[in-house]
């Protein structure tokens, strides 16, 4: 298999980093956006607000016509998770089968409570599925900053091709066949950087994020075992590093919002229309109810699943949290 | 067992603020400082230059007699590392047989390699031994922001009393019985937090230093596996907790280390007499030495000791550990 069309579905900042990313590993690449503006500007000028300051490779080609990316060895899909489903379905017409689809949103479907994976399976059968997920930021990416990721899929070969396909000097793709484990990380390391933002914001200190940090990680472990999952895709790039990675820089969106929360803002105000996605607040509920589905205890997913539904004050989540019995930790 | 009387041997601002932590728990202190004027700041204003701007507790009683402070139903031994099998020896004479000495320093043994447990069972074969680790900073931990550490003995019993003795509200401690996990995480996470300041201050970005934050846990984690550690201490507080917060705060000293030389400040300069102790810095040859007799592979301890010794330029370290071949993840 050789990729040398790479078609990128979504043009926000992840989404224009991850085109560039195939840009610079020498593939031909389009890049679909909804935005006319965006497409416009990243053509003309080779710049887009998604990423500013950032000068695009002015081999990559961007339109509004999902068919024409479509034309592709390999389709990156790089939308917010919850639009995972009606994309595969757009996509469905234009998209040759056997094609790979690699799936780059972090998150669980609402509802069904679905790995994006099953999503895309239920819509698009006869896609070859693939997880790309890992600690990077998409300013980092597009700067060139050295990255390292993982791509997963069932068939070791595939994951191995669309590593090759990716790679260059500052971006390093990590092969992996545990498409679940990587899912699970991803999807739960943006609900469990909400409270290290909200301990940060209320002042509490490194010492007692890193502590949460910690917890949260055994937490995403126990999931994800419970599903399957591998303990090294766990304490590889896309769990642990991504988790650290999210759950220690303010620039991360989901960091950031549980920092606002920390502060005293509130959830209506920070989730108000035009506001940015945070994945974390979509989906913890999910996650909840998936860990009562496989009996996994995840007290820090419910706890804040219970400050966005109003029904925890965040004094009393981080009291919850923080000082639970003395008890051994093994 | 109940422990009443704790005696904390060394006066930094770990050792104040752990008296501080024994105080507060409701135990009656005395604090062994070598520096008299600290003795004398602490006794008469209730300050030291060690915790700058914190008001210690009023029952905090500190001294200049190492005997005094031996008179104890448990000692917390806080001076640096390589200092542990001096003290011991100098302890030797006044302390009570089957009196617990909890190891607070993170490191291992210069020459010997040997885990401090190992140099208090050889200096101090009458004590019982337990170790004190986890994500800390000693001003968190003196301003009474919410912490949680590890306290490890081979008596689950003793871990669990020591545990119960210096618990308050907010300084929360686990027990456990693996000693071992819980040193080697202490020792190696100093080693580990040095690149990660390198890429800081090379202004490589977050998302490299969130990748090789998980790699150093995957070496920690071999090391510590192969000396008998649990994989549940190393995803704990001691292990994986206290690895976040050293490679990510540049409160850590070893970071800010590894962020002056990412700078491009000389090892000797940052090392000069004077300057403050640096653990990671004095453990990274001895892990080099311990991995090669366990058959371990080490690459970023390998690196950071090269580096250290002048063996090897920071840029060409940071190249040698961003730009491994592409490969399997698992």
């Amino acid at each position: 298999m050789k990729f040398d069309r790479i078609g990128v579905v979504g043009g926000g900042s992840w989404g224009t980093a991850l085109a560039l990313v195939a840009a610079r590993a020498g593939r031909t690449v389009k890049l679909y956006a909804r935005d006319r503006d965006a497409v416009a500007s990243i053509n003309r000028s080779g710049e887009t607000p998604r990423l500013p300051g950032i000068k695009l490779d002015p081999a990559l080609d961007a339109t509004n016509d999902l068919a024409e990316v479509l034309e592709a060895d390999a389709v990156l899909l790089v939308t917010p998770a919850q639009t995972t489903r009606a994309l595969a379905l757009q996509m469905k017409p234009y998209l040759g089968a056997g094609i790979p689809v690699v799936l780059c949103a972090k998150g669980l479907e609402h509802g069904s409570g679905a790995l994006l994976t099953d999503v895309l399976a239920d819509a698009l059968p006869e896609a070859a599925a693939a997880v790309l997920s890992g600690p990077s930021f998409a300013s980092d990416v597009a700067k060139g900053l050295p990255t390292a990721v993982t791509i997963a899929a069932d068939d070791a070969g595939l994951a191995d091709n669309l590593a090759r396909a990716l790679a260059s000097d500052s971006f390093r793709p990590y092969s992996s066949t545990d498409m679940i484990g990587v899912q699970i990380g991803g999807a739960l390391k943006n609900v469990l950087a909400i409270p290290c933002g909200a301990i940060v914001g209320r002042g509490l200190g490194a010492s007692a994020q890193a502590a949460l940090t910690a917890r949260g990680f055994a937490e995403l472990s126990r999931l994800a075992k419970a599903m399957g999952a591998r303990t090294e895709t766990l304490t590889g790039l896309s769990g642990l590093g991504d988790l650290v990675l999210t759950s220690s820089s303010p620039q991360s969106r989901n960091m950031a919002f549980g920092i606002e929360i920390g502060r005293g803002r509130s959830v209506a105000e920070l989730t108000a229309p035009g506001t940015k996605l945070v994945e974390g607040v979509h989906t913890a509920p999910v996650a909840v109810e998936l860990g009562k589905r496989r009996g996994v205890e995840l007290p820090i997913c419910e706890a804040v699943a219970a400050v966005l539904a109003g029904g925890l004050s965040v004094d009393e989540a981080l009291q919850v949290l923080m000082s639970r019995p003395l008890k051994r930790e093994i």
